[in-house]
């Protein structure tokens, strides 16, 4: 198992292009995890950028990545003082596999927020909360990422779905990699579909997620916390906010997703 | 002063690509207004579209438009069954302004909710609510948009800002143009900027904003919801819900955008 770190790496191979190779260990059920891909996306971004820190970050998800060699092309659309914005499009087997439109920044990590909202509730502690492996066997991306959840969100486990668009959980990287950009965006995609809690299984495509890291995170276990407004016309909302062991919002996101066909 | 409509149109000048005149009813202070904006590259994403509504656009800006002749392109990235997304750009005097990624899709107007969040509480009935006008003179934007505020939310135009991130105003075009997917993208962009609630006064440059189109909006006024979570580093978000007159959630936005400078 190489770490998260090596997993995420881009290296350059020409003006605006990177190599990378995905690792299958960041598989869920049909694809590799959309949060995965945008941390490889960010590296890239990042690396073709004068800043530190892929500050917002829109994605688009074409098809399915597969494990192995991938591209990841990045063009410049905007260079200001503060913050640069680039187009940045993940290429496999010659296509586009996704689209992303990533501002970069330097945020500054002993910055005092000027006002912060109140932390969501729910979430219990760490020892309180349950882990969740498959019923057999490995299956990638439980073995790389660690995850406590809140169980008052798992009832759908045992098939008690709590009729609400919410789930909740402890997320870190089990290689011991702390908190970073790239684990942010890791954790802004990890948590399981929440319609699960309305009882619809399977697996659901992301359509659009867009996430904003607020904050150079703390080293620690993050939580998680996602929640949704509208299921309608196969179309339903996840939020996620990730708040660090400082208690600091790190990042927060949101995604347009298909409901699971039946 | 010509309808929203005409104000948005875009006429097809080659393959993807699209002319439109930006009008200067719909600035604001130093900029046109972002959210017309998106309404303009909405409507050239759908006509290069299958389908008939944006239901998801992540746009950053890059530069202030200016109102007069602008060009819209459009390259599709992807196209399935259920949506379908393209790269769009606006284009003037040559250079990008801004740039998003659109999906679109067909919502059904019929749909009902297979789950739906609480309504957000909070604004007063439309004859509580104030209309605020500049001043002194026609500002352009408010001569087209009607707004009517809750006053709550309002102190910091008697120097008394409510020290929360948030804001709540009923919304209407004044020309009768009802709802519609170009309407939302106006509306949830209309607020002026939370921050002012902070004591922030001036313009707060938006950075990156994605917003989704969640149902067909019913005729009538639109409830406009914003709030943000984090003030910190010089960055701030600010959520905005759009529910219609029939008591549905029909758009959902956030943006990241800069503090305004003392």
């Amino acid at each position: 198992m190489i770490g998260f770190g090596a997993a995420t790496a881009v290296e350059q191979a020409g003006e605006g292009r990177y190599e990378t190779v995905l690792d299958a260990g960041y598989g869920m059920a049909e694809a590799l995890n959309g949060g995965y891909l945008m941390a490889v996306l960010g590296r890239a971004a990042v690396a073709a950028s004068p800043h530190a820190h892929p500050v917002s970050t829109a994605v688009t998800f074409h098809r399915v990545a597969k494990a192995g060699p991938a591209q990841v092309h990045v063009e410049p659309r905007k260079e200001g003082r503060t913050a640069a914005t680039s187009r940045v499009t993940l290429v496999q087997d010659g296509r586009p596999a996704a689209d992303a439109l990533i501002t970069t920044a330097t945020l500054d990590a002993a910055a005092e927020p000027g006002w912060a909202g109140a932390a969501p509730a729910g979430l219990p502690p760490l020892d309180e909360c349950t882990e969740v492996r498959p019923p057999s066997g490995s299956s990638g991306f439980v073995d790389r990422v660690e995850m406590r959840f809140d169980r008052s969100t798992m009832g759908w486990l045992d098939g008690r779905p709590s009729g609400r668009l919410e789930m909740r959980a402890w997320f870190r990287l089990r290689d011991g990699y702390e908190p970073d950009a790239y684990a942010l965006a890791i954790a802004v995609d990890a948590l399981p579909p929440v319609t699960l809690n309305l009882g619809a299984r399977g697996w659901a495509p992301t359509v659009e997620l867009t996430w904003h890291m607020r904050a150079v995170p703390a080293p620690g276990w993050l939580a998680v916390h996602g929640d949704g407004r509208l299921l309608a016309d196969g179309w339903f909302d996840e939020q996620v906010e990730v708040w660090d062991s400082a208690g600091r919002l790190v990042a927060q996101s949101r995604q347009l997703a298909r409901v699971p066909r039946p």
